[in-house]
């Protein structure tokens, strides 16, 4: 197992021997997959958070493993060195597999057993490829199984990145917000439903109907951490248990909960655990919530946006680049495009964790790969795009107080705060009325008869019709 | 306005009149969508449940405007009767539309205060069609609008039929999933990850897995119903609440909560809870979920139930019908089949929620009537299908014993069970040993002299296999 | 088997006996199915085109059966009569079954076979429940099984409304928007892109692209129909044609292209057409592209409809009927609204029938129900919603000639036109020069001098701008 | 706009200037995309195969342009040379924008028409960043817009993958399936339907069917091929043509065919071209119906391994790999994971490809970047799938026929060959009597009193029951 003059060495696993780079830690299974999964390398290689994660799970291991006496401390020592480098990513170029292999992500585990393995001995002085003094199975995977290993680290992955990418933008972006919803506190502007017009509120509402479907959006985001902080390490590869110990599954837990600053609990039922990843697809439908949230905010934004002469023109948006090759001099909503895709995109990975989802058979779910890469991508995907829109569109956006007033101005349907003082009916006839002749209202129910043009100045006030009167019938 | 000879009666709106039949008590509006909209008649109309939250609705505004004196006590009465009536169904047949009409519903909105209207004049005994003295939109309409109407119809149709269906059918599959879990208990069977075979777990832990899934299906829920406890009424056409008054929201939520005995409170911000139907989305989302948990468990019993003699055979369906027109004596997984069928169905109609979801505009989403369809669907189809599911399948499962013990005693994977003691390595090799040359274990492991025939009979113990150690390298 | 005289008689299969209500034509199976599947009846049940689709089958196979001598012509006659009553859907109310069912439709099937045998045998003279002459199974299911006779039903129902209700409609639909088209040719509007102001087009043009997405879409659906029109009847149970002769599935598939008058050939690959649904998955796909092109339409259409005084106003709906409850005056685009939540639902139904489609285990795709309802409920709902559409909107929409041209007017981007003629860069600054300085672009290309208000008078003509210039550098 | 000492040049746009490295090709606005859109760098840039189609597109639109005097020659000939270095991807490193860009792709095609100056400005010995003498948007993008050239570049892309990568790969995966039908057709196995026992089929049959649904999975590629080879190039911004000439857009698909050996036309109406993206939804779906395919054939052939003890145990599959890092000696269905978890994530992307396809508003698709991206990850995922399923399972796969044998002489289901003979009922007896009382069919066919053993031998013959009778009633 010496290395040889060409550059390669020789690795071997149960089923014989393969070369591999000299240079590389990973060993023969690694490399079997290499050659038996070439498919779309190197793009579709499993996520680093994962990777990450499961640095963590195997130095979490050794420790627990070390303070049962399950491990030799000198292995176990080394082990931890080992896990705490793939855990610092600083060893991600050994991890070269993509998503599309075995469905319990075996291979990625044994990858990650592997490289600590081969990096341990090299720190004991042994040469690459001999599994010894630190084995790969029986000594960096002790206690552990690849089913409840990546059904482990998938957890791990999914609430390093919801706590420390996804909610801190999205809180960013939600403080942002409100605080543009204060900003346009005191702008009223036409209301719109079915896009016709409809009774005004002030441009803060409308902000604050945005935010408030942020605010949601964390609440439910949180909820579904809930099911994702339980963890199915210690279930091995069925859920039973076989070859841990009592103890191990708390102890490895709390150890995991000490390394990321994050709450981890055992899983109650670990056959749940591993046989079933419903977890992460209750909180994808989080994410796809959100994703319905930030899609309708960026719409309403860039039609409000639209113009400048033939659109709405209510809202201005940062001119951040040009926006033709062709047209000289436009601007365009480029960050809600970007982020409508973006959503767009979550709803597609939901559709795909959903049908991994179902898929569990007995006692494992083998789409977990797929699974874990797809939730990271909406996760990473949010984060970003929320971050992006957030400079790049919402920090800069202005309203364009002269455009929303001369359309408040002119909208027939301020006439439904005379409903109370002449009837749906007459009220209805009157917006008719001023429609078809192009009058203003109060032209229209002062030739009705509807009541006195006093009364109209009285009672027509938009900023009398942005909230609900003291009481009934007063505005 | 009076009856006419023919059978029908002329019935009258701001755009015209219209002829309605006698017998019915809908109005103009309805009559034009009737009309207006004849697309998959009758079998898409409005769901029951929405008739019945609006007929709640329209009862618990009356009570509060009549408390307020924004409503006079005597229509105010008749309002609450007719609407009671609404409440019942038992005026079901007066409401035909098709949830292919106006986004915001508006037209069932004007459907039931049309009927209201015209029962409430009946009662007090003025004639069909008169809107007097009780109109339909001046009284029955009173402060709200179609679109916190429809909005706060659809979170109580949802509320009432999670509570009142869904919940209820989850807990008492639960409730026999465990119990099943606790019969099968000592039924040790072999391991299936990858369909293949793996270490053994009792089948009692196997349906134990079913059963939590299940229980966090019912968490997932719970915490979906917070949302959806949450009325836009009070917000009117745009969130503002012009035309309402202070305190009606709230008093209208205390009296829905009183009329329903479920707890709803006034949603937070209005804009919001017109704008955006994104309880719903995140609600079906937990739909969705246990319907990944119910396919897989579906999917499982099913393939164990495989056979009766080419198939995997461990368990015992119940004959409930002749499987086959062709094949006699076939008994199939028809129980199984319906479930996972109506799974794919919940599963689309998250599709189309998702889409519904994310197509808001302005301040109105105008996707509601598709949205509360296809999520009442989803709800009746996973309780009638988990009550048939559990009458007709679970109920009567029986293990077969024999056959799961002859599969166990010839499992390879106990070999697991030695690597602790003989190591990966070695273990992996007797399993191949065993598996080529058709041996049993015992018997490859002692001609590869990997360990004595005692200590195999010692260490290879399936029930000591389906739990951890009391401590490491113990059974 | 006398009827009994509390209003039923007993019916009995391979399991046993049932009672079954003396008015109803089904028997045995069908009561078991009743029974065991009380799942949102009756909204679900079978649709009646799938019923029909069972009369023609039967009806065709007995003619075959006794043509070559495998069913007694007395037998066959009568069971040709008693099904082309079920093709005719007269014996509707004797089909109860719902879809959620076991997965091959067998209970529809044996439902059929209960109903003709009945009906033939009472036709015969002999009381119901009798099975004999005619027996269910022997008899009417003589040559076939419920796999390739659900199968085969499936894709005749799926041809007769893609034939008879769907490309009409679409057909329809299609004409009047080219016709729409031309009515519109003359008029000049800004065009918009990123919902921005563009170069300009004609609103005919607008509308070609509407009119020529609806003929590729009917060309898909064409297309798609090359696979469905392949009948699996001949493959009983599992593809191999068990139990039929030689010559059976040709004539069977000429039968029924007499029958229906739609053109059918035998599948050539029996286990293919049973075990799978592809067919119909990629059909789906067609309707699921067709209804982007409609929610894109519609779209449009209502966004261009959008005002009256504060939305684009380019288009004026149709005023149907009142648009609010609460908002006096107010006309909504109810048919846009319909169509997109149409749309939605089509595009949920697709994810529905893709998840049974990749369902298919070993000889049978067990999601045979779900596929078809839901097939055919877009089906239903595009073919109605294209002719309410039409009927609603399209027909009676009116361009609003001196609103398109305000805007092209004033639009920015006709100074694209003069990029030629001045270069990119400086055609933008005089566009941003007019923008920013509230100028006419004339104005605003003078000031910079960019170049003379003659030339700007020669080249700046919109109504040059909207075809390729006859050469380069001209208009 | 000389290199600055420091590593960076400044080039500018419309909107002012940036600093650009020097060794990098683009300018000013790719420059301002990369800050802009700072999501999810770098995996998620632009699909190569775009980029190349890009390089093609520029390069035809030169030539066209040189040919009609509308562009320089010298300059047409450096443009020419710069667009053939991007076609070969040899300047992909000058490529750096994600997909989350503005939804037209303008800030690629920008990027690309940056490049191409820079570069061929540089071949015509000027500096980076003059623009001069070639101009990215008067020259490099003569003729053309963002909006008709990323509409073309991703119809030229499909088309490339598609006939490049997807219909190779199919169809050599297909030749192997039925190869391996050929291999198998000789062994009769049992049949199963709803998972359950069913009667005969050959193994061979059963690998036919797969054989024909990647048969039907090719047909329906070509036909979705049709609307691909549809440019958009000559509508420009809006479809109107502006800015072009008569014969340009045909020319250019003359041009572009001849580069790339593939048939292109001009799209019939440019409108459509522009603002829908239909053709690609609807290849969409084709790809769905092959993973749906794909998906079905991988589940199949895994349980049929499935094993090696307590599984179907029918087929062998390859040993690639070590199943486990846990249960030594364990072999897994790998390639089926894969195959079934890439058929997942197609399935996802035609989620987010249909709902991209729906948002088209007025002139212009603007999810174009995701739709191209998630539709090309589609194709290469297929492909590269196939591909590996091919090589690393299909064609090493074996039948164990003494297990398949064993199964098929134990099966109930060969009953089905007596109906003609003893009816449904008796035979439904039999079949009944043989599974309660563990009997043979023979056994229980005698006891009963069915037929004679002499008869039973010479009906019940597996090999007489895979294909129809020559007549009715004889096998």
């Amino acid at each position: 197992m010496a290395e040889q003059n060409d550059g390669f060495r020789i690795e071997t696993d149960a089923l014989g021997s393969m070369q591999v780079p000299n240079d590389r830690l990973w060993g023969c299974q690694t490399q079997r997959s290499l050659q038996n999964f070439e498919i779309n390398q190197p793009r579709d290689r499993m996520p680093p958070t994962v990777i990450k994660a499961f640095g963590i799970l195997k130095g979490a291991a050794a420790v627990v493993n070390v303070r049962h006496e399950a491990l030799d401390a000198k292995l176990g020592d080394a082990i931890q060195q080992a896990a705490a480098e793939v855990a610092s990513l600083k060893l991600i170029d050994h991890f070269p597999l993509v998503i599309w292999q075995t469905g319990s992500g075996t291979q990625t585990n044994m990858n990650t057993n592997e490289v600590i393995a081969n990096r341990a001995n090299q720190l004991l002085g042994s040469p690459l490829g001999t599994k010894s003094p630190v084995h790969p199975n029986d000594h960096v995977n002790k206690s552990g199984s690849s089913n409840d290993g990546t059904a482990t680290a998938m957890h791990i992955a999914a609430v390093l990145d919801i706590e420390d990418l996804l909610l801190p933008g999205l809180r960013r972006l939600t403080e942002v917000m409100w605080q543009r919803s204060k900003d346009f506190e005191d702008i009223i502007k036409v209301g719109r439903t079915h896009l016709q017009d409809a009774v005004p509120l002030s441009l803060g509402q409308e902000f604050s109907g945005f935010a408030t479907q942020l605010n949601y959006g964390e609440k439910r985001i949180l909820q579904s951490l809930e099911g994702l902080s339980e963890l199915a390490m210690g279930g091995t590869a069925t859920g039973s248990g076989l070859n841990t110990y009592a103890g191990f599954a708390e102890d490895f837990c709390a150890e995991v909960s000490k390394m990321t600053g994050k709450r981890f609990t055992t899983a109650a039922n670990k056959m749940e655990a591993i046989s079933a990843n419903d977890a992460l697809v209750f909180a994808s439908g989080a994410l796809n919530t959100l994703a319905c949230s930030l899609f309708k905010i960026a719409q309403d934004i860039r039609f409000e946006g639209s113009g400048p002469r033939s659109g709405l023109g209510e809202l201005i948006l940062p001119e951040n680049e040009p926006g033709s090759s062709f047209m000289p001099g436009k601007v365009n909503p480029t960050q809600c495009e970007s982020m409508t895709m973006i959503c767009a995109k979550v709803i597609g990975n939901h559709t795909a964790i959903t049908l991994g989802g179902l898929s569990g058979q007995f006692q494992l779910n083998a789409f977990k790969p797929l699974i874990i890469s797809d939730f990271l991508h909406s996760v990473r995907l949010l984060s970003d795009g929320m971050d992006s829109f957030r400079k790049n569109l919402l920090i800069g956006l202005q309203a364009d107080r002269e455009r929303i007033k001369q359309l408040l101005d002119q909208s027939l349907m301020l006439v439904t705060c005379l409903q109370p003082h002449i009837g749906y009916d007459m009220a209805s006839k009157v917006a008719h009325h001023a429609h078809k002749e192009k009058l203003s209202l109060k032209e229209a129910a002062v030739e009705l008869k509807a009541l006195s043009a006093d009364d109209f100045d009285r009672y027509v006030r938009p900023e009398l019709m942005i909230h609900p009167a003291a009481k009934p019938g007063g505005q």
